[in-house]
């Protein structure tokens, strides 16, 4: 256990993932009433929104009227995911916005190919044409995620090499660029993770890069989310993308192969219980996954807002009870 | 991952538990169905229903019929949970059912007390009483089970010192009658282990009692029911108890504090991937666990059934796709 992380940093996606999975309309309203009991339970980084085209993402089409609505809360960063310049320029109109570059590769050409349209060339290029606009606009790139990096329903297993490989090549585009990444997002993109292959990517990535600081971004669509945080903090990683409430999956099987994110809370008690400290006041958190699900009406995946905190439990025990 | 066990053997507890916890009606015939899709899924062992009082347990009151009702299937081990000697007769008129006798004690006064309206020395004195009788039946005492292993809604923290008495006394009380017990269940009855308490307790038992094979019951409340799995192969367990789809839990807020059990197709799906053999076919599970989830009528909370095996993508995947 003597890897285990003391303090963990995670990155509240459930604003995002969910809003642009639920079939809606979510009032804008409510989108902001969630991302702001989100904004109270000690989170210190939300992505709200996705500036992608309306006509792909009808979920989306307020993300620039979701943003404008929100009061910013101090400590807290709130984010937004943009594929193109365009969305980088939406995003850059918003000072409520903290704006930080990223760029993303693929350990799957044949996942690549399906979900961009692109090749792995035309990728690197298009990473490379980030890299450059960003330096224009004055915008830090300190960010770089590897999409597939545990397997792919369309290439099947990925062997640990071709993770390391391509960490290398984020790594070099930054650096040609004049960039430093602060860390590298691993992202199970098909949920085909588990606690075993978490170790044996990690442990591969981090022989060749012992430097890099790790980020693990865990589907559980298979239910093996919070097994594979948990191999994760063996490793010492300790920065997890979350979603709260598990928002972006659906327990029903007409959703069939929705891929929600590990859920927040679930993640928070685990850290909590083990004595690794998160910054999040659970309760709280509690309070936004409940939100969460009246804000998307239907039952959402996480376990903790209904199975409670341990915590609340203990201060009920009264001694000799 | 030294200790990673090369087999695991899963006790399928998901009819007793379902049928136990379901609102119902559910007709006889759909427990049958139920119960043989699982028997053709490499399962060694089911536990089909409890006897107990009706009166008590709805759900239960055709347990009869639907033991008697049973085609066996060869290599398949059916059982049943009873409470007192006359759950234990009633057991016994069944051909079809292996009958193993078990002894539980409990690691919190303050739950036994709700639970089973007993002290912890009258509970003691029950139990030595069931080995009386087992012996007098001829009924082989192989099983001892340890209620609140980890922690207790009533009580908090259990500490790891306290269940190792307590399976000494197991063991002792076994040994006074005659009788060895083939292993010792830890239970996480009210869902407070996670994976670091599973590596504490595990391993303040195995340090007492290093001989003794252990299993492990682990409830999902908090959704750290394959984390704890995980940790609990980690440290070599090879016994689980769980439950096909999750049956025993539910996802909605209506039945708050639903306590399911790990859910076996996940369960397996991990095992399966790091390359420990459940003996279970795990395309076969997942039909079972569909049709778990059309006899109680309602979503159930396992991932699998959903998300899909990763080897039946495997399959699927052709080279230079």
């Amino acid at each position: 256990m003597s890897d285990l992380p003391r303090t963990v940093r995670i990155n509240e996606e459930g604003p995002r993932e969910g809003f642009q999975f639920e079939r809606g309309p979510i009032p804008t309203a409510r989108k902001i009433e969630l991302i702001e009991a989100l904004s109270v339970t000690g989170l210190k980084q939300i992505q709200v929104v996705s500036f992608v085209p309306p006509q792909n993402v009808p979920g989306m089409a307020d993300a620039d009227d979701v943003v404008a609505g929100l009061t910013r809360r101090p400590g807290v960063d709130y984010t937004a995911l943009w594929l193109n310049e365009k969305g980088l320029q939406r995003a850059l109109g918003h000072d409520v916005l903290r704006i930080v570059g990223s760029i993303g590769l693929c350990c799957s050409a044949a996942f690549l190919a399906r979900n961009q349209k692109r090749t792995m060339h035309e990728n690197l290029q298009a990473q490379r044409a980030m890299l450059a606009r960003c330096r224009e606009l004055g915008v830090p790139v300190t960010r770089g995620s590897l999409m597939a990096a545990f397997g792919c329903n369309f290439e099947g297993n990925i062997a640990p090499a071709r993770v390391v490989e391509q960490v290398g090549q984020l790594l070099e585009l930054a650096e040609g660029a004049g960039e430093r990444l602060e860390f590298v997002s691993l992202a199970d993109t098909m949920a085909w993770a588990t606690p075993r292959s978490i170790q044996q990517v990690v442990g591969a990535v981090r022989e060749r890069f012992p430097a890099l600081r790790l980020s693990l971004h865990l589907h559980d669509t298979r239910g093996m989310g919070i097994a594979n945080a948990f191999a994760g903090l063996q490793m010492g990683v300790d920065r997890y993308d979350a979603a709260v409430a598990g928002l972006g999956g659906c327990p029903f099987a007409a959703h069939r192969g929705a891929a929600g994110n590990v859920c927040t809370e679930d993640l928070v008690l685990m850290c909590e219980e083990m004595g690794i400290d998160t910054g999040i006041d659970l309760e709280r958190l509690i309070e936004a996954a409940v939100v969460a699900e009246s804000v998307v009406g239907h039952p959402l995946p996480g376990a903790v807002k209904t199975g409670g905190s341990l915590r609340a439990l203990r201060t009920r025990v009264r001694p000799g009870a």
